[in-house]
């Protein structure tokens, strides 16, 4: 591993869509990234030390500790100017912000961690079998969204307007850690699949796609580019 | 009530530190605001007509409906850049963001819904009685955060460095409906409470502290500036 504390390198967890929102904009502003995965259910001593909150993703930038993956992604923006990843006004600059929020927050909560906790979290930290009764809540809530999601998709070319911003890339991290255990209905929205067929098919996404987390396999659909 | 759509108008619910923070903010930015108050555990229609995520609080300013509480209030020191309640450079602007985070969710999560829930909540909505445990759990949990504050304030003059910003109204809104009931030990920090009795004698926050909350009366300090 390599000790320059210049190096970027992101403590992350590869099915985190947190982390994986991260990895997603360190890629897009193609920055070179030091990947060290924490198992950060047993609560290592050191991710204490990077972040007091003990939470990743963690990332070390020109030898600062950021954390929140939010504030973490607004910093990349700001530090990295090129490409812009959020638009000029400020009512565009909220309409970002306000999707970042529903994902890593609304969408998260009905529909991420039920689904990810029971099928995947269980499995790697050997806490028990999935139950089933809360993955039908977390299947059910996602139609929900993606019905929300098309009415957005259909009157602009990306999530928040008509330019790439940190909301898709935020969206992109939620579907994609689903997507690797095949729980997306792409067949209900076309502009949805669209829509992620794009962004999926951006150098930036590489790196997600190559993700093998040991004991999941990822679905047959889950790297390839022409899924719909 | 005022019907030109062009008047600001706020959506909220007095003892929601989401929307106390928003208020904060209107207020040091010296912006006129009905305040509307919302029954949301009511699930009322209109809510989720303003806000598809059926949340508070939901700003209406210069005749658009803006949600999530701190998508709100970057728009707002966006869109009124004076006072600036953000600094210039993106790793003070990501200390800032992290701060906010901290509270929205790491002190939210482990002490601000647990106490609430409990002592405000569940009288409101008329939903039982206390669970002293949850309570005792979150009494416990503010002990660790004031000494992480403290430990903050000790190099700084303000929680994200050396000028006032969202991230001390952020931290100002969540301690403000806790010290409604009556729930912050001001005696285990002194740094903390001189920051406190500094940002409460602020006249952005008097319309917090004439906040009366039907049913459920506040602390006799709460509205008092010379507290400590």
């Amino acid at each position: 591993m390599n000790t320059n504390t210049q190096t970027t390198r992101l403590y992350h967890s590869a099915l985190s869509p947190f982390c994986r929102k991260v990895r997603l904009v360190l890629a897009e502003k193609k920055i070179e990234v030091e990947l060290v995965e924490e198992r950060y259910w047993e609560s290592p001593p050191d991710l204490k030390r990077r972040n007091p909150a003990g939470k990743l993703p963690v990332l070390r930038h020109r030898g600062n500790m950021l954390a929140e993956s939010q504030a973490i992604i607004e910093y990349l923006d700001e530090a990295i100017p090129s490409p812009a990843l959020m638009p000029s006004t400020p009512l565009e600059r909220h309409e970002v912000r306000r999707l970042c929020a529903w994902f890593d927050d609304k969408f998260n909560d009905e529909v991420t961690v039920p689904i990810l906790t029971e099928r995947v979290w269980k499995k790697i930290t050997r806490q028990g079998y999935p139950d089933s009764r809360v993955v039908k809540d977390g299947l059910r809530a996602i139609k929900e969204h993606i019905d929300y999601l098309t009415t957005l998709l259909e009157t602009r070319r990306w999530l928040a307007g008509n330019s790439l911003s940190l909301a898709d890339f935020t969206a992109a991290a939620h579907f994609s850690c689903l997507d690797y255990i095949s729980d997306v209905d792409w067949d209900r929205s076309e502009v949805l699949r669209d829509w992620y067929a794009t962004i999926k098919s951006r150098p930036a996404f590489r790196s997600i796609l190559a993700d093998q987390v040991p004991g999941i396999h990822p679905a047959p659909h889950y790297a390839e580019l022409d899924f719909g």
